[in-house]
């Protein structure tokens, strides 16, 4: 397995979720058995030796892998989960989407400031979300904080977003966002 | 590790989503390395040997152990996701919930009438949204399935509800729905 077959399998769907966005879609791949198994390892290996105690995915797409290189790793898993979602006591951070503002939130005693984090979601595009997901993370007074992505859109300066607020990113592949 | 130490660590969260629910939060359990590797290894016991080709998730509290399973089972992994969340061609099955009625996807193309399926979900309450998964499944020619849960509600007749339609079901533990 390469990482060349993992782009080549990722499936490109056409007008959704409207007319003219060109959607990645990772279902294929993580319907493959090698590519799965593939996929975590290559993740996982990224992040060994660095004392990750938890790996926090974020909703839902976030959730397939993440857990599983929690394992891979010896960590736990957290979730960041849309608004009202998750049931005790949570924090939570407000960012702009294209049509108006989304809420996520996080458990308020799920990481504590000794925890090295692992961010995971599966597409980083503008980089909004990620950007609200570490700050999240930084909220519950964490500040050893990786992050990564199964695949970074290229043309869409979510790296450079990030970069600008100090966090850096890792991804597995980069695919051109009109390919 | 044991099932009962598991059982124990499940957060009771009362009145959550509404007053009079006690709310079973598996994020206390899943946090936990130990114990999440421990569920993982669990799942993945019950199953080896039967030939699972494909672990379908139930979002999204489903997906954090179904691709990790998947991954310990040699299998593939395949979302089921609420109305509008998959970006290709799908089927659809809609069940009746307290207030009104939900629908669930598959895309069309991830499983074959060779595949044998696992389907998971974390909580098995009344069945209704477990025997609606199981109906997608069916529709795509699967007849070999298996159902599984981290926890069965005991009190709501959700595995009653589903052997009456031909379902058997196995959850890793049972707890009173009330305790």
């Amino acid at each position: 397995m390469t990482i060349e077959q993992l782009k080549k399998d990722v499936r490109n769907v056409p007008d959704f979720p409207k007319p003219g966005i060109q959607f990645k879609d990772i279902t294929t791949i993580v319907a493959n058995p090698d590519e799965l198994r593939f996929m975590r390892d290559e993740l996982a290996a990224m992040y060994r030796g660095k004392g990750i105690t938890k790996v926090v995915g974020i909703e839902s797409r976030g959730f397939i892998l993440a857990a599983a290189a929690a394992i891979e790793l010896g960590a736990g898993f957290v979730p960041i989960r849309k608004h009202n979602k998750l049931p005790a006591e949570t924090i939570e951070v407000s960012y702009e989407k294209e049509y108006g503002v989304d809420i996520i939130q996080i458990h308020k005693d799920a990481l504590s400031p000794d925890d090295v984090v692992l961010i995971h979601d599966d597409i980083l595009a503008t980089g909004g979300s990620m950007l609200a997901a570490v700050e999240l993370v930084r909220k519950l007074g964490v500040n050893r904080i990786y992050v990564n992505c199964l695949i970074e859109l290229d043309g869409l300066n979510g790296r450079e977003f990030l970069a600008k607020h100090g966090v850096d990113v890792d991804c597995l592949m980069s695919i051109e966002v009109d390919e």
